[in-house]
């Protein structure tokens, strides 16, 4: 993997940290390949006060300098928010310790902020999320001018099989099904990084020790992570180690062979019935629409915690 | 009807001109006991283009003097856009003849203009709208604590019994169901003017005639808007006199006396079948949830054309 | 009203008895106008075990001999049940005491004898519903080919204006909306007498003095039954007198002068959403489908209970 | 697998011939595990006529002396019906030549014949379907005692994965979804036998050739069947063999052995959204609601093929 002389890739990341949200933001936030503009947050794994502070917590562990944004705190439609305390524990980043926090969320609202950088931008930028897509519908309705600067949406959510809340439907897409409605079909590519890739990269206890090695500040961080996420993940499904979802967004941006992609139509299910969350996705083709995603369907398990090893060296 | 020393209700028109909106604009604009703020737009009877084109010609012409600023081309979720052009014509507001237009909207986003007005009020605000209720669901749920600043909303929309574009919807409603659910379910009064009583205010010749005594601008223009919107009345439903929708709304808030309100629970049909839009106005009482409505069950139609007649005689 | 001449109408009567279920058997199997066929009884008013009691006891109590049928005891697809206890009593009749009951229901299932009996007519038969239409439904899914024996439907159902159970819902519709989507997509048309018209026959107490007069079998059964419903429905909803819903059937099918009907569209919401068991009455003829209903507006109330009276004098 | 002593299962067979169904039939009418009571037919594959003279032409063809019945012709709610004609050809069972056709269908409809045939039965019977499960729904719905003598469902339906008509559905569910929803809320269990195992008995080129040594009647009928199927399967597909559905279903019966199967709550979905006919099985245990399905995981592929071919060398 050699892309030091490629232009590094602008993005906004947007995330609802959460521990593999936090792991996201440090390859983003770290990794030359990578030009991350802002990091924009929305409710998810945690409320929005607690993923906004997460968020602002990570960025000073890391010295990230770059601006933070507090955007939606429930669903477009639904009135009813789904949170995963279960898994992220009581502040949705359980497991550090860190610094009495002096990063402060910037006043302007996340969604404005989508708008006013992809208006901005002279190039299309990517645009990355880790946690419900309630952000970029919002931006994507109030101003769709912008997808004309989207160069296209890498996504952690969706399943091509099981969902991991209800049968049919995985987190993120659950949370807020009429924002990935709105996503899958604004006319750009979605490439879905779902649990079908998702839930082969397990953090294992020896991947912890890999990534122990290191011992900068980085490191540690995963370690700390980690270990209290792989705590819930046996808890909770009986795990020896959870699937670092969120960080094969940034991974795959880094080194893209390590996905394996199919272009395919994906439809959202947002009715209201038993399969609400759903993203189907049509890997047979019976669908004559355009293809509106390139979804994984399989992960280089070893050259992704390279990656992640790389991002982790990127910090003193 | 003696309101001269009440203090005048601060108010954001939220509209999509059409000319039923334009005599509401009218009314809003020149009333004392209104104190309309700023105007914000939607799309609706016509596109976004069109209907903010239409707003500004509205003040200019009238020489009111209030921001106007656009907002949503679209509903929130659907992709399909309801316009009624066989109504309204080309424009969204074919009939009268405009000077040049000088009067340009604000930069800001209407429903940015609804978050910051509100959170820098001192007193709640009221919140009319007679277009898609979409401006304001989007300011609701990007910004939710907003709520604390409205002190109710005014609206023209939806029907107890038949609809006007569906058998089960009326158009503000079906034009974004999930739009008028969140509004009707931000925990404030919705005070809905709904056909059953817009029905009976019907803009007959023998009113166009009444309006024209006063011959000012706003008279002027009434005839004009009048005289068109009833010939397309004329040709779509055969009626002589087309509803005058709209300024009920702001009439109700310089006469309250002239709408019978019953207090109700109305929940919004947002589901995908063929109720799409429907307000199911719980007049029997069968839920037991918290009122969240004051439905229009009857309209004074004298004492609304008063209003209309004072409201024109407001200007010079 | 002179219909002596006529031949009389063959009919299958299909009902929840219910005191005005109960009226309707009296009504159909008393006249001469109605050729009453034979009686298929369904759950609604009451469970099913109560309502083929209830049909039985008024059949045995005034001596008309005709089969009656059970049928299906929930609806097509639904698991829930709806009942109307409130309105009927822990029968489903209370109020009058018949005698110990030796009149017994066939063996043959109800949807099984309307196949047959179709299948078996040289000329087509009116079927008459006044409770929820599961059995004319599965019979039509059964056997489609029935339909041409069918010259159509007049059920007591629905609503143009609100429900009686939900703002959307008429309870009959709303006990089995599937089975109301396929009897009013079966390719016939359906009279619907909805709550529009039967709202307006109100069983006052002033009517039923005049209906004791006759003083027979009949008229003394009408003012048991009459005199505990209004009794409920003043409870229930503080009504001096309750509507009589279900004889307007076959009082139309006697004398098709007391119903005032208009040829529309119909569609049936059997969606999932709030609005489920809704009857879309396309008024303003939105829709280009063909018709497939004949929606009562308006019923002349004095010359229904005049066939009411006339039906109660068939008796001795 | 020496299943010689136990007493053979007594069944029902409900299908829609179909290459699949018809090796189905011949495995349940010569199989001596296997006691066939009677085959109910219903439209899937093909239209109720086709199906109902593929059923009788392979019974007739094997000397299968037991009762057909023809069902439902349609779905239970939906008006739209499905066929597989691009996959079963032009009369739902191309390939064979069969002699002129002399057995016929019963006059009783196949619902009542499940009615009645339960209802008769001391011993408990298990419920095979091979096809839409519109003839169990109805029987289920008109005479809900029925259920207390199933002992269980065992069906060829759904997908814990990908369907294979919608990236939801798999063809038999999607096709009536209602009646799948009625049959997994019945209260028994149903072996659910999805595309999840199905798809891995590919009736390769080399798997005919074995079926081709036995020589005699079933064994040529399988040849000729299974190579139009697999030419079919190549043109849609592009598959060397196509996979033999719904024999799996009788194979298991006769040796429970072959399937791996999980028990967990399978729900439907009959919303009118995008995944209508998916089969929401809960792998992981999502819901508290009591398991209504064993859902089949995996299939000793080998042991398969050897109950067919022990099938097959059953017959003369």
């Amino acid at each position: 993997m050699s892309q030091e002389n490629r232009k590094p890739t602008p993005i906004i990341l947007d995330c609802d940290p959460g521990h593999d949200d936090a792991i996201a933001i440090m390859l983003a936030g770290g990794h030359p390949a990578i030009d991350l503009k802002g990091i924009t947050v929305v409710a998810g794994n945690q409320t929005l006060e607690k993923t906004v502070n997460n968020a602002l917590n990570v960025c000073q562990h890391l010295a990230i300098d770059v601006p933070v944004f507090a955007g939606c705190d429930r669903p477009m439609v639904r009135a009813k928010q789904v949170i995963a305390d279960d898994i992220h524990g009581e502040t949705g980043l359980d497991g550090p310790v860190f610094a009495p926090r002096t990063k402060t969320a910037e006043a302007m609202h996340a969604v404005m902020y989508i708008i006013e950088t992809l208006k901005a931008s002279v190039e299309p930028m990517t645009l990355v999320a880790t946690g419900p897509l309630t952000n970029y519908a919002m931006a994507l309705r109030m101003a769709p001018d912008i997808i004309e600067k989207i160069d296209r949406f890498v996504i952690m959510g969706g399943s091509l099989q099981h969902g991991n809340v209800t049968p049919a439907a995985e987190f993120n897409i659950l949370a807020d099904a009429e924002a990935a409605h709105i996503v899958f079909s604004a006319g750009k590519k979605v490439v879905m990084v779902g649990l079908d890739v998702t839930r082969k990269v397990l953090c294992l206890p020896s991947v912890v020790e890999k990534m122990r090695v290191e011992g900068n500040v980085a490191s540690k961080l995963f370690v700390d992570l980690m270990s209290f996420f792989n705590k819930t993940q046996k808890e909770v499904f009986g795990w020896e180690g959870g699937p670092l979802h969120d960080p094969v967004t940034i991974a795959y941006l880094i080194n893209p062979s390590i996905l394996e992609l199919q272009s395919m139509v994906t439809e959202i299910d947002y009715s209201q019935g038993p399969s609400y969350g759903r993203t189907n996705c049509d890997l047979f083709g019976f669908s004559k629409e355009p293809h509106n995603s390139e979804v994984a369907m399989n992960v280089d398990v070893e050259a992704f915690w390279q990656v992640i090893r790389e991002g982790i060296a990127c910090y003193e």
